[in-house]
């Protein structure tokens, strides 16, 4: 393809953005124009990831006052919560697509928003036209979008596990759907903490914010849309020693029994169009490992007859379909480019 | 203390067996006099577990013939299951207690272990003489027993996290619980497998045996005898890239509201009087490395008011309370001495 | 490029014949026509490597038999020692490139095979001809060749880490070499053995095969051949609780004083035209999870001013630039295209 | 014992003093009286370590200014270095006998402290008499001591690894003998840094401070004494991704080869007296997870008859013989108590 379109990352010292510039150094149309960062502008981006050295994706890093959203078509943000929407009015009034991988876009309702991240929502002008933006629920939207909200790690690993049978309007009504989650440390970010230290994770597995995580409301909002009404969830996320990987294991008490082949049915057919899901065979359950390093989701399933209650695990790479790497995916739809441009890589076999 | 109770172990080799030998060289009363393995005999433990090089664990092998029920006060059986029906009717014969680590005598009816071992029971008409050996269920029964059937590292996580809801009759009635488990990698056993390599297993998390798990029944078995009425449980354990501790998040639904602190109580109430019960301060979740290499549970409590899910965690060591500790707290029982006797080791703390 | 070169992978169910074949879905120009197993024929590669699932690198395995050397411009052999020098002799008839992963053709002297190996040569007929392929040593004789003897592991980044010092005379002669490695656990193998049990892999650290290790002639007769003059070499290999990656820290005593601008300087200037060999900057020393994924070596040298010892540290990934990806820069020579070609894969940032 | 020897721990929050706290718990003569924080006073040392909840280890830290000197036998210090040499003459003029931990008072050479630690030393006046303590160098000075300076983790693991064959002479003299270093990453404390990060720490392998450790004077003081001579050593530490454990693999070269049951003989029979010293069988080496959580060093030897080099690895777990495990056994020596007292432990078996 000779086309180029140019984009921009701001921050790029995060993992979510190291993780975007070293994707986009594989990408066929997408050309890496700046990589901002506030605090480390001036340095290699291998300063902080020596796997860079050497490569395409060791660029230098730009300070954000560089950044001129009329020169980029699509601006990626890689930065925490409230830096976004700070950032996004001029960014959209600059003319450029916004991909945003925080959360400040994904949630409807500002008030929701401030219930759960304990802040007011600085530009709430803009949450009606931002598009949630997971492809594997709306791809058209995208494709029309000039704000895009990149889904949570949590929220993309567990819609995906139970959209389809709540589609399919397969749940019982006000029964509760229970999602146990567990996450590699990556999850916590670059930040050194007494939670990322190594002798604090290391052969050590423990819920956190359990029934609190800000995650709650993002799944809710994604799973009513599926339902087509509002769904309640009880989300226990747990922190698991190992460094990238996610995955959600959702049980889903179901109006009527199903056999185990109806219920793959549902997902193989559900997911049929979507190059980026695999759903399992019956009788395989998915690992976090065979997904790192991608833009899959591997889906398994299995039913309790005794209880009627389905299980679908999904596993993600965080940093991948989770972050970075779904965050293409909505790029390229966004762009009228086939939406596995650039992400056909193949994660490692070991 | 100047009392000796002789004591012998059956199956030294395995992890649990020789976690048993080595908690027994601190124990003030018990005295290993026998520890067979039936084909490593005259092997030293320490060929297999060289951290016992130099310790007065480091015992030779000895060959099950030579195991003497008559001489011995106790013989714990750390085998396969199959193995230890085998070998009770001539254990319990010969006049020795038997602490069964196995899953042979757990289950009170024999087609339920049929339907989920896939196996006959030989021995079924040693059942009802066994007495399932959860300390914090029962300890009375303990004391007058001679068949002591301890539970498994699953049951007792899962058992520990779910009876005082059960017994107190908050769960609501018909409402599936779901049990998420997750356990260390020594759970799948010494054998070298596939499962059990190490660039499988690191790095990887995945649920396995998803409502399939042969432990289902036992966790159904302890909570409905708890609860008073049958109770059913979707369970669904995954395996976790550390070698040792288990954690069961479980999944409760109420028939009506609870404070957090109204749970908390609950809880602190119906373990006030278990030395290896700890149930953590609201606000704190348990993590496995905290039990590791000790006797404890940590339990934690969380309730969702929207869904009126209460979750509990509960962290055990699988070799520590989910067998070879819990091993030794049932017999001290068994034998009349302070349940605590040779168990108040303190764990790594790093 | 539009042209397109046919290869073949043998033993491709192992972990350098799956990295090998999932590598392949990346280059440019070979184009994989077939990939063999001996016991897993009719199998796809991703029943045994599923983060290969839904990918181009999915291939179906195909039985030795259906392999035609002269159908082929290269075979990779990824086969254990003994297993190649079976094959070698009808490929190379054939008219195939042979470029072969084992041990089989590393060394030129048939008798120190025997030596190490403890098995007869079966076709030393081929030994002279066979080219040791360390692109970093000679890459002329490498377009030459027919059969292409790709290094080991440890020998790669243990040459890499010596020859400049020894090309350079610096060296003291009669001063013993020594090499201290370290291997990640896929350097045993995919077989499920006691050594790769994760309960005993994970954090524990061990050194094995101390100066008996078979790759001490490999590095030896490499070295020499660096140095003009015969090399001795005490090798000590440690395995370390992680999947892939290798570092070899060498120990060379130096005739005379040199400061570390010197030292670093001579690395510098050796593999300035190495585009896969990073010297890294004074003062930072190379890392294992800088290089995995990658065909890159990072290496890092200090200077003890008061023993004259200089130490070189040379990092790769054993199954990368150990194994698979330098197979394929082997290849890449052989065929006479740039040695990158396919081979720019940006490793993971975390 | 009836006997009770009250003893305090500064700096009781870091691994080494939370490991002290844990150890002395065991103790049958030990009493712990106080232990202190200078930030930490009044919480519970469960809120850093939560393995210790519901143990006789979970003491209530106590400012440093409710230590009093007079009322205690021993005061160990588990602080950094700097701290101790300030807390030392307060505590040698109120009588207790100091057990330190830091390296304030390992160097008997002043200026050797301020070239490697970079810090000029506030009581140089307490070199003289401080005793460095090391059992298996010299146990009758400790004995004698009032102030005695435990030796640091890298310093035990070299020293042992060395000192019987340069006490026997059998090193080439004017040869450098090389210490290849392998630590856990509780070698670099309990703070959170980048260093520490989970994710830079798993999968990874590094070293750090090659030649320029601060543990090389310390290494070399000690070896120089077992030589009668002055010795070199280049150290090379380097980071492991495990938690604890820690080993020095020593290469010596020696003035005339020795076969390998002559080197094997040489290190049993050093060691023979010492009870936390296991020299392995001839062909094997030691593991780091043999070690952990003990007072043991295990040593393996190897001799390269081609090169005249013997290799030695030593395996300790760096909180145990390495600080707070060795500091109870000078502690015992220094009281006239069996230096095993409360360190008969068991490790974990898995």
């Amino acid at each position: 393809m000779s086309k180029s379109i140019k984009v921009g990352v701001v921050g790029a010292t995060g993992y979510a953005g190291a993780e975007l510039v070293g994707a986009l150094a594989h990408h066929p149309v997408f050309h890496l124009e700046i990589a901002t960062s506030t605090t480390e502008a001036g340095s290699r981006l291998s300063d902080f990831y020596p796997v860079l050295r050497g490569t395409s994706a060791d660029i230098v890093l730009s300070s954000p006052d560089e950044l001129d959203p009329a020169q980029l078509e699509i601006v990626f943000l890689a930065v925490p919560h409230t830096s976004a929407m700070a950032l996004v009015p001029s960014l959209i009034e600059g003319g450029a697509k916004v991909v945003d991988l925080s959360a400040d876009f994904r949630l409807k309702d500002a008030a929701s928003y401030e219930e759960w991240y304990k802040v007011p929502h600085s530009a709430p002008q803009y949450l009606e036209q931002a598009v949630y933006a997971l492809p594997e629920l709306k791809s058209d939207a995208i494709a029309q979008a000039q704000l895009l909200a990149c889904p949570g790690c949590y929220p993309t690993a567990s819609a995906l596990a139970c959209m389809p049978l709540l589609k399919g309007g397969y749940a019982m009504r006000n029964a509760p759907i229970i999602i146990d989650a567990k996450s590699g440390v990556s999850g916590a970010g670059r930040g050194a903490t007494a939670t990322t230290h190594f002798c604090n994770a290391d052969s050590a597995l423990a819920p956190y914010k359990a029934t609190t995580h800000q995650h709650t409301p993002e799944i809710e909002q994604t799973l009513s849309t599926a339902a087509g009404e509002p769904v309640t969830v009880t989300f226990v996320p747990h922190l698991v020693p190992m460094k990238r990987g996610l995955l959600s294991t959702a049980y889903i008490v179901c109006g009527h029994s199903l056999t185990l082949e109806e219920l793959h049915a549902i997902y193989a057919d559900a997911y049929a169009d979507n190059p980026f899901v695999q759903v399992l065979p019956t009788g395989t359950m998915p690992s976090t490992s065979a997904v790192v390093g991608t833009n899959n989701a591997h889906i398994g399933v299995a039913f309790d007859q005794r209880s009627k209650v389905a299980v679908v695990a999904c596993a993600i790479d965080n940093l991948g379909k989770g972050a970075a790497l779904q965050a293409i995916q909505v790029a390229n739809i966004a762009c009228g480019l086939d939406q596995t441009a650039g992400l056909t890589v193949i994660g490692q076999v070991v």
